[in-house]
């Protein structure tokens, strides 16, 4: 870390300076140049509150050298982190497709749609029991009784699959569940991500709508903190000022993302865009720059779909994305 | 609620569309244009998913007329909400101060500071139990010692306490507190707004870093919903390109909000900032458009606080904010 | 376009504002709901500024049906524009490849460059000559003497020729230019867009950092409404909150604006993202989706550029990009 | 400046970098740390560009130690610069009121505006004549004839005229303009700054949508650098997420800037909210805060404006909300 002194400082204030500094077990390299002296400290600085120390009277700012996630590190992890749930292994050369309705409705939605998902060869089927709302007095999900048609699907089907927690007391109904998503409004919710920790379960962990790339790892680093190293990272698209698209996908964490990190790393650009006409170029370029799978909303009839309607392809629909997904794969950006 | 249709479409789409709407118990006005065809729809269309209709093929736009919140809206609630807790009035005409540290660190760190700044004019004590940090390796609060501590100083110096929960399973150690906070990363954590629905207690519900005014209300609306009208809204800088201050206070929404709902709304320019410099003018400024209180940070020895040391003051520096503030105030805006 | 009234309103409100409405040549249609009254106004609403009406006491809302655009509107001109330059036909449904240095920096460099990029696959050379640059203490660009090099670039090796132009006084100079650029801060330089709208030439616009899809045809329309048809849309990464990459590119605009507009699309990945690792695996992605080129910084020592060194691949690097980009344009979207 | 280096680099990377710094006459610190090298650059390191280095493989990061601005820096400049025009002092611990229309629109109009905001308390009198416009399909302006109206008024009320200038050709029609208006959009329109670095004429330099404070005084730098000390800064919002006013007033910029640089900053709360009803609140914060004055949209006929009408005041708000200012000035932070 390194620490850019003020031109004017006294005597006093640097000695108590690297008095607390030394306190914190820190050796101090001090280099006095013509017009600013910076200090480098070495040794364990990830428990340090830069801020702490940019709030000193004598201090102009604060440089990080190292980064402060370790587990969700690539420079301590070289090798890409392959996640199995059933027969689809996340992260491992081939891009998975993650496919379903926003929400599930009913038994025979869920099920048409699961079959309609697997035929175009998605590995994963998603579905929301738990539906986090803007609104208090929209749909809220099936909740228990989603979970269960869920795993009904899963009986029929042989898909694994993926559904969202919204609070840490609903976990026990998350037994049979193959990967639990924490969706973007939870992404700091910093109590139920060390509940997930402590669980051995696969995490999809949703970026925040105006979450740093930062931010997404270290809120990883909170799982994989707590003992469980299978999270899988997700883009949905950042908050901006454009509003052609409901957010607007931020396709460059994918090379960012596999630079900084070892987890896999899927897009979801049904969130992303709103707009169903989008999701299929999108996912396209998604797949293309080196994404390691695909979350997509479909419907068996998105015109009267309880939620996110507009973001819903159709499965005939989703069956041309996948085609074209899967050939273009051959000719993508390796990871 | 207002559907613009698309200049091409069937007229087997149009009944089907006609007939869906008429199936959720509204009227249908249509206004045949030269180039395009409206519905106005009547009835309560707050159910209605604008999102949904938005997909539907035949649809070019949806434009909702009334606001989808009603408990937090000002339209069916004209007067003012005040807010009393102990000897304070939050939204009475005269700004509230609610100040303390950042974390509660000690039985003589949060005694010493709330003799401080009850002597400098504050009406409640501020303080972290339970600390939402990005950094799974930094201090997470004493907890539930902590709220302790702050129930210590509430009996030494009679001020009410405001402090932050971070999950609806916390609540029972909640039950002396006077204010429970909703810290920005909760702001739609939705399950935790029902609980505290559940509840009679005044909530403090900090808007999200990348949460729109109408989202902000709409959380309240969840608290609301549940039977506790209690909610005072809190700006506290949103996430935007600008970095010279750690996030950008939005002090535009003092008047908006005033204008939006009946609630009252403070300010923390400590947390908008993050840099104690700018507090004290951006507090002036705050009470100048019209807020009804400030919720600030102060330390007795920033420099070695756990945590958001550089944005406390310390408590002569509060003293100074505090005078100015309470003269400014006659000449402030009124709501 | 559709006017809502507020609730409650007068008569003589009503009157004068419908008066007014009529004095604008439009005929008004009045639906009365229960709760409010909504207006739709027919004939050319084009000259009518919606905010002027949302300023009204009476008037809650404003929502304009069509858009503003008309001559890069898709609607009235359903066919791709397909821009000839030279050999390359930019929107003919092979990507164009436009590459070269940041700046030109000498005879050497812009010849050498202009070679390899050829070798590898490019049909246009670019180069800055006059260069906009933050600080006034920065290499500002050789000006008209790197004009002149860049032609004797073209003569050399037959690729035609971009560059930037930063005020329209500068015009003279680009006679022999073939595609004048204009930057992202000159976006809405509306008295350079009008003048460029007086020639003929085709003109790349790139999109401003913080510019709507919306404002970025807006622009558009100003060079056309000037009778220059011949305009490339460049989208370049806009400004957010994410530091990771210097800019975000917006990649959703491609489908967005082949939608919304005739006119060719093309991606700037080196100036989104800042920096060279990224460049490769979003240009890829841009292709994917169905952007009808590239424009790619290419310098033969980018270790010793005068600007924006970071963000350039070495010849062999743009080799193995384009490489990649043919190998995948025959499976990418189409437009 | 401070040049992290990368883990992992050969020797001959090393003396390559230290070869080619030293070349550009800078002195070299090297601190090798146990898991890095840091190298502290000293002398002129001004022209360094930060971004060539941070692209060079060994390389991790550089931090700049001082600003890349010097005129416009208060460490080298301490005293509040103040301008006088005509009896108004712009930065002189007084807030100066700017006021006037969006566009002058005819005689009658800019004449009796002038005379009342002058009877306000206004100092100056603003009005457009020049108008950049997102559509060239708007009302662009009176132009020529604008500014002769506006020297009408000057001669009529004796209030200096503020207009805005859209390109550097239109200068010599501003000769008798008191202080000339760079707009946010031409904010880095640097072939126009350079133009009015020649003149010695005050320039109200508005900051750009997605500028930030280090851009604005880069800007101001660039005028500085031609010879004309004259700069007036002014924020009028910035682009966010939110809409609920059409830009977001970044009032913390005012103590920034202040700190930041000796130059007098103005705060223009019209544009920035877009809604008149706004506009009072936030002028009074913005004083309140220690602006230098304010820029206010005055309209004598705000329903009929031919543009920015929702935004503007009638005459009598405009004189209260004066009133209220001037009131609350004394009690506003200090400079």
């Amino acid at each position: 870390m390194i620490v850019i002194l003020k031109e004017s400082h006294t005597p006093q204030q640097f000695d108590s300076l690297c008095g607390w500094l030394k306190a914190q077990r820190l050796d101090i390299q001090v280099n006095k140049g013509v017009r600013q002296t910076v200090l480098g400290l070495l040794g364990d600085t990830t428990q340090l509150d830069a801020d702490l120390l940019r709030a000193l009277e004598i201090v102009e700012d604060v440089k990080r050298v190292s980064e402060p996630y370790k587990k969700a590190n690539r420079k301590f992890h070289p090798a890409n982190t392959v996640i199995k749930v059933g027969d689809a292994e996340i992260g491992g050369g081939v891009p998975v497709l993650i496919a379903g309705p926003c929400s599930v409705e009913s038994r025979a939605q869920i099920l048409s749609v699961a079959q309609s998902v697997k035929a175009a060869g998605a590995t994963l089927l998603r579905g929301g029991a738990f539906k986090p709302r803007t609104s208090p007095y929209d749909f809220q999900g099936m909740r228990a009784e989603g979970i269960e048609l869920l795993l009904e699907a899963k009986k029929e089907t042989g898909l694994p699959i993926v559904t969202e927690i919204m609070d840490a007391s609903q976990l026990p109904l998350f037994e049979d569940v193959d990967i639990i998503q924490v969706g973007a409004r939870n992404m700091q919710n910093f109590e139920m991500l060390k509940e997930l920790g402590r669980t051995k379960k696969p995490v999809l962990l949703k970026r925040g709508l105006s979450s740093t790339v930062k931010e997404l790892l270290m809120s990883a680093e909170y799982i994989m903190a707590g003992g469980n190293p299978n999270v899988i990272l997700c883009e949905r698209g950042i908050r901006t000022f454009e509003t052609a698209t409901r957010n607007t996908l931020d396709i460059s964490v994918v090379p960012v993302l596999h630079e900084l990190s070892h987890l896999p790393v899927i897009v979801d650009p049904s969130h992303a865009t709103g707009v169903y006409r989008y999701v299929h170029p999108l996912a396209v370029a998604a797949v293309a720059a080196g994404a390691d799978g695909l979350i997509i909303e479909v419907h068996n009839d998105p015109e009267h779909a309880l939620c996110d309607g507009p973001q819903s392809l159709k499965p005939e629909a989703f069956a041309a994305l996948a085609e074209q997904v899967f050939a273009i794969a051959p000719y993508a950006v390796n990871r």
